[in-house]
């Protein structure tokens, strides 16, 4: 199973912190050493380092957790492959342009058969069921609503796409156009928002980082991950067919997920 | 003006030496400082680094310099900003996916009334005349063979698209989708086909390197360049409205160029 960090806030942030945690899930404190890929936003650009090697002994990992880029949105993936080769145009986070702005997606789980749709205005790159997915999701978004829509429509838009989707496995991603982020759970996503009083973390490799030393008080920074990073926070575990959609470090829409809950996904 | 850098070849090849002399331009032995992109196809997948610092002085050419990835197609660009501005998402080679290919694109020059077509399949992210010329190219591509068509049909097209373009300002341009890569003229573009028996190389910048202590017999490495980076090396110039398809390091079609000499564009 691979592992999903997203960061969603209302000011440009180092997720330094987060992404050492993380990646050292990939080879150090956990098994998913298929490699890793992190894309940040950076006003309406996109920055994506990707490397087939482990995210814990990856030079480019450690290249950016050194680089210590500051984005208001952050995906990343570290991958233990189940589907599709281990090779570059299948590291998540994958990226398409729709409506002229860069959207990128990660996905945690398998799901069958979404297949090639040959008509569609996106075509996987990769071979990996997540491209197919996401492809599918910006060309159903594309077909519907040939101009950009409301946030308020995307969300739903996304959930009516995603939730038949969903039905054919396992489906936690997150997704961003670099304004707002879309969580959603089948199994395991978690996510945390820091607002002010800001004080000390306690990541799950015991390193501890003090948040108001680094912050303002009118800032807010979520974190969504598929499991906690840090032991002395307050989690939010999110429900089997829950949907978040987070601007600027806030829930701004939720759907709390009323499915059953679902078997885990080895 | 900016300049551009492309290499193709049989064999994947580290474009440091050729990277290196190329960015200095980016501050240090030329005024092209509002950042620098480069683009590495490895299988299917691309990887992109992109700064709006100054090629010569950045922190990431630095590492990429260090870091000697080996790739048979690259995309690089030094950039003076002349429409749009300097930031990330106005920062070449632009990417789409098309027929489930990356796409790669970048420009040296200035068209003009290029324009957004918002009927088109693909659309600008940022505000340079090269990226919307970029999509009005991969959306008629589209448009014309809804399913992937032959080398020679894909070359044809792009002559067809991109002379209509050129029509309306300067069109120096790099394209590649991993697997060839097609080089278009107005003023300025160069390219060297370097193969058996390899000699020495001598950098503008008096760096020298002897070629056979790093190739094999059959090697074929052709780079496309602004401006020629080695003094000593036969390099073609090529003619306002010529065209090339290099695949393998090879020339595989070639459009001489009829058009009247272009006026060197400052």
């Amino acid at each position: 199973m691979c592992q999903l960090l997203g960061m969603n806030c209302n000011t440009p942030t180092d997720i330094t912190f987060s992404f050492d945690g993380f990646r050292r899930r990939g080879g150090l404190t956990d098994h998913h050493t298929d490699g890793f890929g992190i894309a940040f936003f950076e006003g309406k650009g996109v920055r994506v380092f990707r490397d087939n090697r482990p995210g814990a002994s990856s030079p480019m990992a450690e290249a950016i957790s050194q680089y210590q880029i500051k984005s208001l949105n952050v995906i990343a993936h570290i991958r233990k492959a189940t589907r599709g080769d281990v090779n570059l145009e299948n590291t998540h986070p994958f990226i398409r342009e729709l409506w002229g702005e860069n959207w990128v997606f990660a996905h945690n789980g398998t799901v069958e058969g979404v297949g090639v749709c040959e008509e569609c205005h996106y075509q996987p790159i990769g071979t990996t069921d997540s491209e197919a997915a996401f492809c599918r999701i910006v060309s159903e978004l594309k077909e519907m609503y040939p101009a950009k829509p409301s946030e308020k429509e995307i969300f739903d838009a996304v959930v009516q796409i995603t939730s038949r989707i969903a039905e054919h496995g396992v489906f936690n991603f997150v997704l961003s156009n670099g304004h707002w982020m879309i969580a959603r759970c089948t199994t395991n996503l978690h996510y945390v928002c820091r607002k002010a009083p800001f004080g000390k973390a306690l990541r799950d490799d015991d390193v501890s980082i003090d948040f108001s030393q680094y912050t303002k008080i009118t800032d807010k920074v979520t974190i969504i991950a598929t499991q906690p990073l840090t032991k002395n926070e307050n989690w939010t575990k999110m429900k089997n067919g829950g949907y978040v959609f987070f601007k600027d470090g806030d829930v701004v829409y939720e759907i709390e997920g009323t499915l059953p809950e679902a078997q885990p996904h080895v």
